[in-house]
C-alpha cells in the first residue's frame, strides 16, 4: 500500500463500479458488489487489491497471484486462479491506469496566494488558483482558472497559462503560451533564448530570438528539462505529448500530438516530430529533420536523416532497426573471428 | 512579426542607417532613405521587412521573396527580384545578426531592489542594478554596475560579478568570479564542489575542492547547465564562449576564448579546449585531454584522445571525421552483404 | 593556496599529527614536530605544503617537487628528493583526502531560520538547523538535527531528512526519505512522479506513481540531477553512493551501497545496481536490468543486458570491455583497408 504520509487512497470501489470507470466487462457470475481497497502489482497484491495482467511474461505470476481482482484480456480468463474476480478489457494496462487514477486522484488543494508571492498587479489571477510561497508573476501574465503554481516558480511578463495546469517548484516560464491541464515538473525552463548566433573569429554575434514556446493542452514536461523559444517561428509542443526529465528541445522544434521524449534525449533546432513519434532515452535528433507519425527512435541513437512515418530506427547514425541489429551482429562476428 | 506581448521592436530604420549599423554597402541606385520596419526570414518577409541570404540552398526562396530589403553577398545581387533593395556584405548572417539586434535591442530595465530580496549588508551592490524578488546575495559578494539578477537566484558569499551581466531566475553561483556582459540562463549551477573523492570499499572519501570557477567576459551559459569549481586549480570559461543548455563542465576544465559547447555535451575534469573549439550536441570529452584551437567534435561523439588544432573528429571513440564516415560506410556495407 | 575569500584553512598541522589523522606512518628519522600549512599538488607545492604521490606517472614530478612533505607508498620513499618529509601509506590518495579534509573542514554555520523562509507550523525543525532565505517546508516534514537547507529550496509535505544533511539552493524534495549526512547539490529534483503512462492513440493515460524515494546515509547527489519516485515500489539510493551532475534515475531503480554514477548518465526504470557498481559519464542503463556488485560501465555506453559482478563493459550495446576494444579495432582496420 502506498505510504499514507504521501498518498491518500480514495477506495474502496465495487467491482461493477470499477468496470464502469475503466470500460471493462464483468465475467458471468462475477461478484459485482464485492469491494476492493487498493491497486497493486500481481506479486504484491492481496485479496483486497485490484491488479492487472498486460504481458504474457507475467502469466505465471498471474496464475499464483493472491490478488482479489484482476484486469485481463478475455483470452487470459481461463488461467485465473480460483476465487479471483476478473475485469475483462482489450487494453488491460490502460484500464489499470484509469483504475489507479480513481484510487489515487490528484490531491485537491485549497486555493490561495502565499503572502510571500510577488504578483504584478497587472497579472490576471483567478481566485481558485493556489500560488505557493516565493512565486513571482510578472506584468500582464494571464493565469487560467484552477491552476497550481509551486514554490519559487518564476512566470515572466505576458506568459499565458491555461486552466487546471499544474506547475511545480522552481520552474522558469518566459515568452510562452501554456495550455490547459499541463503538468510541468520542478526545475523546467521554458522560453529562454535559443542558441542562435553568427560565429565570428572576432566574437560570436548573438541573433535575437523572436519566437515563443507554445505548449498545447495535456502536455507533461519532466524535471529540469529545457525548451528554448523559437528564433522567429515558434517552438511548439503538441497536445498530450509526454516529455521526461533532462530533455532538451531546441528553437523552432515542432512536436505533433502525443509525442513521447524519454529522459536525456534532445531535439535540435527546427526539427519536426509528427504525432505520436517516440524518441527513446539519451537519443538525439539533428536539426531541420522530419520524424514521421508514429516513428520510433531507439535509445542512445543519433538521427541525422528524416525518418518515415511508422519507421523504427536505431544506432549512430540511426538506420532502420533491423539493419542496426545486423550491423551490431556483423561487427561482433568480425571482431570475434579467429585469425583476424 | 514578433509577438508584441513579448518583444518590442525599435525600428523603422533607413537603408543607409542599416548599412552603417551592420557594416554593409549600398548598391548603386539604392533608395538610401527608404525605411524598413522589421526583420524576417526570406519566406515570411514582406515589403517592409529586411531579410538575408546566407546559404546557396535558399537562392530560390531569395528569388521569389517579397522582402523589401535583403542582406546578400555581392555575387548574389544579380539574382535579386525586381524592387528588392540590397545591402552587400561578405558575411550576411553576421550582418543580419547586427541588424536584428538593432531592431530588437535587449529590453532595458528599471533599477531597483525587490523588497523580498535578501541581501547581506556587506555585499557591494551598485544603484543601477535590478535585483528581482526572492534573490539572495551573501556576505562580501560584489555585483558590478548595470547587472540584472533574476528572481530567486542565489549568489553565495564573496562571488564577484562584472558589469552589465544578466543572470536569469533560479541560478546558483558560489566560489566563482563572473565577468562583464555575461548572460546566464535559468537554472544554471556554477561553483558547487566537483566530483572528487578517493574510492574506498569502506566508503568513498571526499576530497575537498579548493578551486574556483572563472567565467570571463561575454560568455553565455544555457539553461540548467552545470559548471563545477576546480579541485585546486580553477575551472575557466574563456571570453565569449557560448554554452548551450544542459551542458556539464567538470572541475579544472579550461575553455579558451570563443568555444562553443552545444546542448547536453560534457567535458570531464582537467581537459582543456583551446580557443574556438566546438563540441557538438550530446558529445563528451574525457578527462585530462587537450582539444586544439578551432577543433570540431561532431554530435554524439566520445573523445578519448587529444584533438589537434583545426581537426574535425566524430564517433565513439572519436576519430578524424573522414575516417568516421568510412567506418560507418564499411559497417553498413559489411552488414548488408549477401552470404554473410 | 586556496582563495581565502572562499576557503578557510585550518592548519598548520604537525607531521605526527597528520600521520595520526590519516593513518600513515612516519619514516625513521622524520621531523615529527615539523609543521605544514596547506595541501597542494606536487607541481605547485612549496616547503610549507603537504602533497601526495598516488600514480607512477607522476614519479618524475615527485622527484623534483619542492613539497615539504608528501604522502607516498613505502616503495616510493627511496626516490624522494632530499629534505622532503614522508608519510607512508598503502593508499596515498585516500590518506591525502583525509588530510585535505583536516586542512579544509566543511565550514560551520550559525543555526537560525531566515525570516523569509515559509515553514509550516506542523513541520519538525530542530533549533540547530540553518534554514536560508526563501526556503519552503511543507506540513509534517521532519528535518533532522544539524541540517542546513539552502536558499529557495522546497521541501514538500511529510518529507523526512536525517541528521547533519546539507541541501543546497533551489532543490526540490517530495515523496522522499533522506538519510543522514547526505549532500544534495543545487537544482536537484527528487520525488517527482516517474514517467509512467499507458500509451494510447486517444491520448496517453497517466499511471499514478505511488512509491517514494529513499536516499540512504552519506549519499552525494550532483547539481541538476533528477530522481523520480517509484511507481509502487520505492526508488532507492544506497548508502554512500556518489551521483554526479545531470544524472537521471528512473522510477523503482535501486542502487546498492557505494555506487558511483558519473555526469549525464542515466538509469532507466526498475533496474538494480549492486554495491559499488560504477556507471561512467553519459552512459545509460536500460530498464529492468541487474548490474552486479563492482561492475563498471564505460563512458558513453548503452547497457541492454544484465552485467555480472565485477564485469567491465563498454560500447553501444555494451559488451565486455576487451570485446569492445576488439570491435573498435576491427572496424578501424576494415575501414582503412586498401581495395575495400
Amino acid at each position: 500500500m502506498a505510504d499514507p504520509r504521501f498518498f491518500k487512497a480514495a477506495g474502496p470501489f465495487t467491482l461493477k463500479g470499477l468496470a464502469a470507470l475503466i470500460g471493462a466487462e464483468l465475467c458471468p457470475g462475477a461478484s459485482a458488489d464485492a469491494t476492493f481497497d487498493d491497486v497493486a502489482p500481481l506479486s504484491a497484491a492481496g485479496p483486497r487489491d485490484l491488479s492487472f495482467l498486460d504481458n504474457k511474461k507475467y502469466v505465471e505470476e498471474f496464475m499464483t497471484s493472491r490478488a482479489g481482482a484482476c484486469i485481463v484480456e478475455a483470452s487470459a480468463a481461463e488461467s485465473a486462479p480460483d476465487g479471483m474476480e476478473l475485469l475483462i478489457s482489450a487494453t488491460p494496462y490502460q484500464a489499470y491506469a484509469l483504475a489507479a487514477q480513481a484510487y489515487y486522484p490528484e490531491p485537491s488543494f485549497e486555493p490561495g496566494v502565499s503572502p510571500s508571492a510577488s504578483i504584478d498587479p497587472s497579472a490576471h489571477l483567478p481566485d481558485d488558483c493556489l500560488i505557493e510561497a516565493g512565486v513571482v508573476i510578472g506584468p500582464d501574465a494571464n493565469i487560467g482558472a484552477g491552476c497550481r503554481i509551486g514554490a519559487n516558480t518564476f512566470i515572466d511578463q505576458a506568459v499565458v497559462i491555461g486552466e487546471n495546469t499544474s506547475i511545480a517548484s522552481g520552474v522558469y516560464l518566459s515568452h510562452c503560451l501554456i495550455g490547459a491541464r499541463v503538468l510541468i515538473h520542478p526545475g523546467v525552463c521554458i522560453g529562454q533564448r535559443g542558441f542562435g548566433f553568427a560565429m565570428a573569429a572576432s566574437g560570436h554575434i548573438k541573433v535575437p530570438q523572436l519566437g515563443r514556446v507554445i505548449v498545447e493542452d495535456d502536455v507533461e514536461i519532466g524535471a529540469n528539462s529545457t525548451i528554448d523559444r523559437g528564433s522567429g517561428p515558434d517552438t511548439v509542443i503538441g497536445a498530450g505529448s509526454m516529455i521526461d526529465n533532462l530533455v532538451q528541445i531546441g528553437h523552432n522544434v515542432r512536436l505533433g500530438r502525443g509525442c513521447v521524449l524519454i529522459a536525456q534525449s534532445g531535439v535540435a533546432g527546427s526539427s519536426r516530430l509528427e504525432e505520436f513519434a517516440v524518441v527513446a532515452a539519451q537519443s538525439g535528433v539533428s536539426g531541420h529533420l522530419v520524424i514521421g507519425k508514429g516513428a520510433q527512435i531507439g535509445a542512445k541513437s543519433g538521427v541525422i536523416r528524416d525518418v518515415a512515418p511508422g519507421e523504427k530506427v536505431a544506432g549512430i547514425p540511426a538506420v532502420p532497426v533491423k539493419e542496426h541489429f545486423r550491423q551490431v551482429a556483423t561487427v561482433k562476428r568480425l571482431a570475434s573471428r579467429k585469425g583476424r
